[in-house]
Protein backbone atom coordinates (compact mmCIF):
# COMPACT_ATOMS: atom_id res chain seq x y z
CA UNK A 1 0.00 0.00 0.00
CA UNK A 2 1.23 3.33 -1.04
CA UNK A 3 -0.57 6.13 1.51
CA UNK A 4 -0.10 9.93 1.03
CA UNK A 5 -1.22 12.25 3.55
CA UNK A 6 -1.70 15.69 2.60
CA UNK A 7 -1.35 18.92 5.26
CA UNK A 8 -4.31 21.40 4.40
CA UNK A 9 -3.27 24.15 6.56
CA UNK A 10 -6.12 26.46 5.40
CA UNK A 11 -8.68 23.92 4.23
CA UNK A 12 -12.36 24.19 4.78
CA UNK A 13 -13.96 22.16 7.62
CA UNK A 14 -17.61 23.04 6.05
CA UNK A 15 -19.31 22.49 3.18
CA UNK A 16 -19.79 26.38 3.00
CA UNK A 17 -17.64 26.71 0.02
CA UNK A 18 -18.25 27.77 -3.76
CA UNK A 19 -16.78 24.69 -6.32
CA UNK A 20 -16.73 27.91 -8.51
CA UNK A 21 -13.78 29.57 -6.50
CA UNK A 22 -11.51 26.59 -4.83
CA UNK A 23 -8.21 28.30 -4.23
CA UNK A 24 -10.72 30.76 -2.64
CA UNK A 25 -11.94 28.04 -0.62
CA UNK A 26 -8.33 27.77 1.38
CA UNK A 27 -6.77 26.28 -1.63
CA UNK A 28 -8.78 23.08 -2.06
CA UNK A 29 -8.23 22.72 -5.48
CA UNK A 30 -4.17 21.57 -4.16
CA UNK A 31 -5.67 19.26 -2.42
CA UNK A 32 -8.18 17.96 -5.24
CA UNK A 33 -4.98 18.22 -7.35
CA UNK A 34 -3.00 15.80 -4.84
CA UNK A 35 -6.08 13.05 -4.27
CA UNK A 36 -6.28 12.59 -8.40
CA UNK A 37 -2.16 12.53 -8.40
CA UNK A 38 -2.25 9.93 -5.56
CA UNK A 39 -5.02 7.81 -6.91
CA UNK A 40 -5.56 8.36 -10.71
CA UNK A 41 -3.50 6.58 -13.81
CA UNK A 42 -4.60 6.80 -17.17
CA UNK A 43 -8.09 4.75 -17.41
CA UNK A 44 -7.93 3.68 -14.37
CA UNK A 45 -7.31 3.86 -10.38
CA UNK A 46 -4.56 2.85 -8.51
CA UNK A 47 -6.21 0.48 -6.70
CA UNK A 48 -3.12 0.27 -3.92
CA UNK A 49 -3.00 3.88 -2.86
CA UNK A 50 -4.63 5.52 -0.30
CA UNK A 51 -4.74 9.49 -0.10
CA UNK A 52 -5.75 11.40 2.91
CA UNK A 53 -6.60 15.04 3.49
CA UNK A 54 -6.02 16.98 6.50
CA UNK A 55 -8.47 19.78 6.78
CA UNK A 56 -7.08 22.56 9.14
CA UNK A 57 -5.83 19.81 11.41
CA UNK A 58 -9.53 19.01 12.58
CA UNK A 59 -10.71 16.50 9.84
CA UNK A 60 -9.08 14.00 7.54
CA UNK A 61 -10.92 12.78 4.53
CA UNK A 62 -9.17 9.64 3.42
CA UNK A 63 -9.82 8.06 0.05
CA UNK A 64 -9.41 4.53 -0.96
CA UNK A 65 -8.44 3.49 -4.25
CA UNK A 66 -9.16 -0.12 -3.84
CA UNK A 67 -12.76 1.17 -2.74
CA UNK A 68 -13.31 4.38 -4.38
CA UNK A 69 -16.08 4.70 -7.43
CA UNK A 70 -17.05 7.48 -9.96
CA UNK A 71 -13.54 9.52 -9.24
CA UNK A 72 -12.81 11.65 -12.39
CA UNK A 73 -9.91 13.52 -12.68
CA UNK A 74 -11.07 17.08 -12.81
CA UNK A 75 -10.72 19.37 -9.80
CA UNK A 76 -14.47 20.43 -9.21
CA UNK A 77 -16.04 16.85 -9.46
CA UNK A 78 -13.29 15.96 -6.63
CA UNK A 79 -14.04 19.27 -4.79
CA UNK A 80 -17.67 18.23 -4.78
CA UNK A 81 -16.80 14.98 -3.33
CA UNK A 82 -14.71 16.42 -0.13
CA UNK A 83 -17.89 18.48 0.12
CA UNK A 84 -20.44 15.68 0.23
CA UNK A 85 -17.65 14.34 2.93
CA UNK A 86 -18.00 17.86 4.79
CA UNK A 87 -21.76 17.75 4.73
CA UNK A 88 -21.95 15.24 7.51
CA UNK A 89 -19.31 16.14 9.21
CA UNK A 90 -21.73 16.38 12.28
CA UNK A 91 -22.19 12.22 11.66
CA UNK A 92 -18.26 12.21 12.39
CA UNK A 93 -17.89 12.06 16.55
CA UNK A 94 -15.02 11.08 18.33
CA UNK A 95 -13.77 7.69 16.67
CA UNK A 96 -16.64 7.19 14.59
CA UNK A 97 -16.27 7.81 10.86
CA UNK A 98 -18.27 8.71 8.15
CA UNK A 99 -18.40 7.43 4.80
CA UNK A 100 -20.13 9.37 2.21
CA UNK A 101 -19.10 7.65 -1.29
CA UNK A 102 -17.70 4.07 -1.30
CA UNK A 103 -14.18 4.50 -0.60
CA UNK A 104 -14.32 7.51 0.69
CA UNK A 105 -14.22 8.60 4.45
CA UNK A 106 -14.16 11.16 7.00
CA UNK A 107 -12.76 11.42 10.47
CA UNK A 108 -12.17 13.97 13.29
CA UNK A 109 -9.14 13.88 13.07
CA UNK A 110 -6.05 16.14 12.93
CA UNK A 111 -2.77 15.39 11.53
CA UNK A 112 -0.85 13.70 14.57
CA UNK A 113 -3.46 11.06 14.99
CA UNK A 114 -3.72 10.70 11.20
CA UNK A 115 0.19 10.12 11.07
CA UNK A 116 0.28 7.61 13.83
CA UNK A 117 -2.37 5.61 12.14
CA UNK A 118 0.07 5.40 8.69
CA UNK A 119 3.28 5.27 10.69
CA UNK A 120 1.53 2.12 12.26
CA UNK A 121 1.55 0.44 8.59
CA UNK A 122 4.11 1.97 6.89
CA UNK A 123 7.69 3.25 7.43
CA UNK A 124 6.66 7.49 7.08
CA UNK A 125 8.68 10.20 4.63
CA UNK A 126 8.33 13.78 4.71
CA UNK A 127 8.72 15.02 1.33
CA UNK A 128 9.55 18.90 1.25
CA UNK A 129 12.36 20.80 -0.19
CA UNK A 130 15.12 21.26 2.12
CA UNK A 131 14.82 17.58 2.93
CA UNK A 132 17.56 14.91 1.39
CA UNK A 133 18.25 14.10 -1.76
CA UNK A 134 15.68 10.98 -2.25
CA UNK A 135 18.21 8.69 -4.57
CA UNK A 136 18.72 5.25 -4.00
CA UNK A 137 16.86 6.54 -0.36
CA UNK A 138 14.25 4.22 1.16
CA UNK A 139 11.83 3.54 0.18
CA UNK A 140 12.59 4.10 -3.26
CA UNK A 141 15.47 1.36 -3.56
CA UNK A 142 14.61 -1.40 -5.32
CA UNK A 143 14.96 -3.77 -1.90
CA UNK A 144 12.85 -1.75 0.03
CA UNK A 145 9.31 -3.03 1.31
CA UNK A 146 6.81 -2.16 -1.10
CA UNK A 147 4.62 0.03 1.63
CA UNK A 148 5.28 3.30 1.74
CA UNK A 149 3.61 6.55 3.30
CA UNK A 150 4.33 9.91 2.27
CA UNK A 151 3.49 13.20 4.03
CA UNK A 152 3.22 16.43 2.20
CA UNK A 153 2.56 20.34 2.46
CA UNK A 154 0.12 22.08 0.19
CA UNK A 155 1.07 25.54 -0.89
CA UNK A 156 2.43 26.61 2.08
CA UNK A 157 5.51 24.96 3.86
CA UNK A 158 5.09 22.38 6.93
CA UNK A 159 5.06 24.86 10.70
CA UNK A 160 7.19 24.57 12.93
CA UNK A 161 4.99 22.55 15.39
CA UNK A 162 4.50 20.10 12.16
CA UNK A 163 7.97 19.80 11.66
CA UNK A 164 8.43 19.03 15.42
CA UNK A 165 6.08 16.12 15.23
CA UNK A 166 7.92 15.27 11.58
CA UNK A 167 10.65 14.77 13.01
CA UNK A 168 9.04 12.48 15.86
CA UNK A 169 6.77 9.84 13.49
CA UNK A 170 8.62 9.91 10.18
CA UNK A 171 11.80 8.06 9.24
CA UNK A 172 13.44 10.71 6.88
CA UNK A 173 12.55 14.19 5.12
CA UNK A 174 13.35 13.53 1.43
CA UNK A 175 13.21 16.06 -1.70
CA UNK A 176 12.95 14.53 -4.84
CA UNK A 177 14.84 17.02 -7.34
CA UNK A 178 16.56 20.38 -7.51
CA UNK A 179 13.22 21.98 -8.85
CA UNK A 180 10.92 22.77 -6.00
CA UNK A 181 7.51 20.83 -6.85
CA UNK A 182 4.31 21.25 -6.23
CA UNK A 183 2.59 18.79 -3.64
CA UNK A 184 0.40 17.17 -6.36
CA UNK A 185 3.38 17.22 -8.32
CA UNK A 186 5.79 15.54 -5.65
CA UNK A 187 2.86 12.47 -5.75
CA UNK A 188 3.13 11.68 -9.51
CA UNK A 189 7.05 12.00 -8.87
CA UNK A 190 6.43 9.37 -5.89
CA UNK A 191 4.70 6.83 -7.56
CA UNK A 192 7.01 6.88 -10.48
CA UNK A 193 10.14 6.50 -8.44
CA UNK A 194 8.35 3.64 -6.56
CA UNK A 195 6.75 2.39 -10.23
CA UNK A 196 10.32 2.21 -11.46
CA UNK A 197 12.19 0.86 -8.36
CA UNK A 198 14.01 -2.17 -9.27
CA UNK A 199 13.27 -2.14 -13.27
CA UNK A 200 16.66 -1.80 -14.90
CA UNK A 201 14.06 -0.58 -17.82
CA UNK A 202 10.90 1.31 -16.82
CA UNK B 1 13.89 24.90 -23.66
CA UNK B 2 11.42 22.42 -23.03
CA UNK B 3 8.49 22.27 -25.33
CA UNK B 4 5.30 19.91 -24.58
CA UNK B 5 2.59 19.64 -27.12
CA UNK B 6 -0.52 18.69 -26.46
CA UNK B 7 -2.72 17.04 -29.17
CA UNK B 8 -6.68 18.00 -27.83
CA UNK B 9 -8.83 15.61 -29.74
CA UNK B 10 -12.26 17.49 -28.75
CA UNK B 11 -11.01 20.30 -27.50
CA UNK B 12 -13.28 23.47 -28.11
CA UNK B 13 -12.32 25.82 -30.93
CA UNK B 14 -14.81 29.15 -29.88
CA UNK B 15 -15.27 30.49 -26.56
CA UNK B 16 -18.47 29.03 -26.22
CA UNK B 17 -18.31 26.94 -22.88
CA UNK B 18 -19.01 27.08 -19.65
CA UNK B 19 -15.77 27.12 -16.77
CA UNK B 20 -18.39 24.92 -14.75
CA UNK B 21 -17.92 22.11 -17.12
CA UNK B 22 -14.51 21.85 -18.41
CA UNK B 23 -14.78 17.79 -18.84
CA UNK B 24 -17.75 18.16 -20.94
CA UNK B 25 -15.79 21.05 -23.08
CA UNK B 26 -14.34 18.26 -24.92
CA UNK B 27 -12.45 17.56 -21.72
CA UNK B 28 -10.22 20.90 -21.84
CA UNK B 29 -9.52 19.99 -18.00
CA UNK B 30 -6.66 17.19 -19.36
CA UNK B 31 -5.06 20.42 -21.41
CA UNK B 32 -5.53 22.56 -18.86
CA UNK B 33 -3.74 20.32 -15.81
CA UNK B 34 -0.92 20.08 -19.03
CA UNK B 35 -0.39 23.92 -19.04
CA UNK B 36 0.41 23.93 -15.58
CA UNK B 37 1.98 20.76 -15.33
CA UNK B 38 4.45 22.09 -17.65
CA UNK B 39 5.02 25.67 -16.51
CA UNK B 40 4.60 25.74 -12.99
CA UNK B 41 6.43 24.53 -10.27
CA UNK B 42 6.23 25.10 -6.57
CA UNK B 43 6.02 28.99 -6.16
CA UNK B 44 7.23 30.06 -9.69
CA UNK B 45 7.07 29.64 -13.61
CA UNK B 46 9.17 26.99 -15.24
CA UNK B 47 10.81 29.81 -17.43
CA UNK B 48 12.42 27.99 -19.93
CA UNK B 49 9.10 25.49 -21.35
CA UNK B 50 6.61 26.26 -23.69
CA UNK B 51 3.20 24.41 -23.51
CA UNK B 52 1.64 24.23 -26.79
CA UNK B 53 -2.28 22.98 -26.93
CA UNK B 54 -3.70 21.73 -30.46
CA UNK B 55 -7.43 22.35 -30.15
CA UNK B 56 -9.19 20.03 -32.55
CA UNK B 57 -6.37 20.07 -35.16
CA UNK B 58 -7.62 24.14 -35.86
CA UNK B 59 -5.91 26.57 -33.60
CA UNK B 60 -2.64 25.70 -31.50
CA UNK B 61 -2.80 28.31 -27.86
CA UNK B 62 1.11 28.21 -27.19
CA UNK B 63 2.14 30.01 -23.30
CA UNK B 64 5.19 30.45 -22.80
CA UNK B 65 6.92 30.34 -19.32
CA UNK B 66 9.47 32.71 -19.77
CA UNK B 67 6.65 36.18 -20.31
CA UNK B 68 3.51 34.58 -19.64
CA UNK B 69 1.87 36.36 -16.24
CA UNK B 70 -0.49 35.32 -13.53
CA UNK B 71 -0.82 31.96 -14.63
CA UNK B 72 -2.49 30.41 -11.90
CA UNK B 73 -2.05 26.40 -10.85
CA UNK B 74 -6.24 25.77 -10.92
CA UNK B 75 -8.18 24.55 -14.07
CA UNK B 76 -11.16 26.83 -13.66
CA UNK B 77 -8.50 30.00 -14.30
CA UNK B 78 -6.22 28.34 -16.42
CA UNK B 79 -8.96 27.13 -18.88
CA UNK B 80 -10.11 30.86 -18.31
CA UNK B 81 -6.93 32.01 -20.08
CA UNK B 82 -7.88 29.74 -23.25
CA UNK B 83 -11.80 31.08 -23.62
CA UNK B 84 -9.70 34.50 -23.40
CA UNK B 85 -7.73 33.11 -26.34
CA UNK B 86 -10.64 31.68 -28.16
CA UNK B 87 -12.70 34.71 -27.82
CA UNK B 88 -9.89 36.26 -30.43
CA UNK B 89 -9.84 33.57 -32.44
CA UNK B 90 -11.38 35.68 -35.52
CA UNK B 91 -7.88 37.86 -35.37
CA UNK B 92 -5.84 34.46 -36.01
CA UNK B 93 -5.66 34.81 -39.79
CA UNK B 94 -3.39 32.83 -41.91
CA UNK B 95 0.05 33.23 -40.50
CA UNK B 96 -1.50 35.72 -37.73
CA UNK B 97 -1.18 35.41 -34.15
CA UNK B 98 -3.01 36.34 -31.62
CA UNK B 99 -1.66 37.12 -28.28
CA UNK B 100 -4.02 37.81 -25.59
CA UNK B 101 -2.33 37.56 -22.45
CA UNK B 102 0.98 38.28 -21.95
CA UNK B 103 3.18 35.40 -23.20
CA UNK B 104 0.03 33.31 -24.48
CA UNK B 105 -0.59 33.17 -28.43
CA UNK B 106 -3.67 31.64 -30.31
CA UNK B 107 -2.46 30.49 -33.55
CA UNK B 108 -4.56 29.16 -36.41
CA UNK B 109 -2.54 26.41 -37.05
CA UNK B 110 -2.70 22.54 -36.92
CA UNK B 111 -0.51 19.33 -35.20
CA UNK B 112 1.37 19.22 -38.34
CA UNK B 113 2.51 22.50 -38.22
CA UNK B 114 2.65 22.82 -34.87
CA UNK B 115 5.14 19.70 -35.06
CA UNK B 116 7.48 21.39 -37.67
CA UNK B 117 8.09 24.34 -36.04
CA UNK B 118 8.66 22.38 -32.87
CA UNK B 119 11.00 19.69 -34.69
CA UNK B 120 12.68 22.85 -36.18
CA UNK B 121 13.99 23.98 -32.17
CA UNK B 122 14.45 20.46 -30.81
CA UNK B 123 14.64 16.47 -31.13
CA UNK B 124 10.73 15.61 -31.06
CA UNK B 125 9.87 12.77 -28.54
CA UNK B 126 6.59 11.20 -28.62
CA UNK B 127 5.35 9.90 -25.14
CA UNK B 128 2.81 6.99 -25.33
CA UNK B 129 1.75 3.85 -23.74
CA UNK B 130 3.13 2.12 -26.45
CA UNK B 131 6.57 3.52 -26.65
CA UNK B 132 9.83 2.07 -26.17
CA UNK B 133 11.76 2.65 -22.40
CA UNK B 134 12.79 5.63 -21.84
CA UNK B 135 15.67 4.60 -19.16
CA UNK B 136 18.90 6.17 -20.33
CA UNK B 137 17.18 7.33 -24.03
CA UNK B 138 17.43 10.68 -25.21
CA UNK B 139 16.69 12.99 -24.02
CA UNK B 140 17.24 11.78 -20.47
CA UNK B 141 20.60 10.81 -20.82
CA UNK B 142 23.04 13.31 -19.18
CA UNK B 143 24.93 13.62 -22.21
CA UNK B 144 21.76 14.90 -24.50
CA UNK B 145 21.41 18.48 -25.41
CA UNK B 146 19.35 20.34 -23.24
CA UNK B 147 16.59 21.36 -25.64
CA UNK B 148 13.76 19.02 -25.99
CA UNK B 149 10.22 18.60 -27.52
CA UNK B 150 7.88 16.26 -26.41
CA UNK B 151 4.00 15.70 -28.40
CA UNK B 152 1.37 13.87 -25.76
CA UNK B 153 -2.13 12.71 -26.39
CA UNK B 154 -5.31 13.91 -24.13
CA UNK B 155 -7.32 10.95 -22.76
CA UNK B 156 -7.33 9.39 -26.30
CA UNK B 157 -4.90 7.91 -27.96
CA UNK B 158 -3.17 9.29 -31.22
CA UNK B 159 -5.06 8.68 -34.17
CA UNK B 160 -3.68 6.37 -36.92
CA UNK B 161 -3.25 9.62 -38.49
CA UNK B 162 -1.55 11.44 -35.88
CA UNK B 163 0.74 8.27 -35.63
CA UNK B 164 1.84 8.27 -39.15
CA UNK B 165 2.22 12.17 -39.00
CA UNK B 166 4.58 11.34 -35.82
CA UNK B 167 6.73 8.68 -37.74
CA UNK B 168 7.85 11.03 -39.75
CA UNK B 169 8.41 14.42 -37.56
CA UNK B 170 9.33 12.39 -34.48
CA UNK B 171 12.74 10.98 -33.39
CA UNK B 172 11.57 8.19 -31.27
CA UNK B 173 8.50 7.32 -29.10
CA UNK B 174 8.60 6.37 -25.40
CA UNK B 175 7.11 5.38 -22.53
CA UNK B 176 8.64 6.93 -18.94
CA UNK B 177 7.18 3.69 -17.00
CA UNK B 178 5.24 0.39 -16.44
CA UNK B 179 2.30 2.19 -15.05
CA UNK B 180 -0.12 4.10 -17.96
CA UNK B 181 -0.49 8.07 -16.85
CA UNK B 182 -2.47 10.93 -17.97
CA UNK B 183 -1.17 13.31 -19.73
CA UNK B 184 0.16 16.09 -17.50
CA UNK B 185 1.23 12.74 -15.00
CA UNK B 186 3.80 12.77 -17.72
CA UNK B 187 4.72 16.00 -18.32
CA UNK B 188 5.33 15.83 -14.38
CA UNK B 189 7.83 12.65 -14.72
CA UNK B 190 9.28 14.09 -18.11
CA UNK B 191 10.57 17.30 -16.03
CA UNK B 192 11.48 15.17 -13.01
CA UNK B 193 13.69 13.02 -15.60
CA UNK B 194 15.09 16.20 -17.38
CA UNK B 195 15.62 18.07 -13.99
CA UNK B 196 17.68 15.41 -12.63
CA UNK B 197 19.47 13.84 -15.36
CA UNK B 198 23.14 13.94 -14.91
CA UNK B 199 22.65 13.89 -11.26
CA UNK B 200 24.44 11.40 -9.24
CA UNK B 201 22.42 12.65 -6.38
CA UNK B 202 18.79 14.48 -6.84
Amino acid sequence: MREFVVVGHDAPTSAEFSLDDLPGAGRLDVLCRCLTAGLLRSHGVREDTRVQLVLADEFTVGVDGGAVRRLNPDERSTAAVVRGALERRDEAVGAMSVEPHPGVELRRRGLADTLDAVAERAGLVALCEDGTPATESAPFDRDDPPDAGFVLSDHREFTREERDLLGEVADRRLRLGPEPLHADQAIVVAHHLLDTRGHEQV
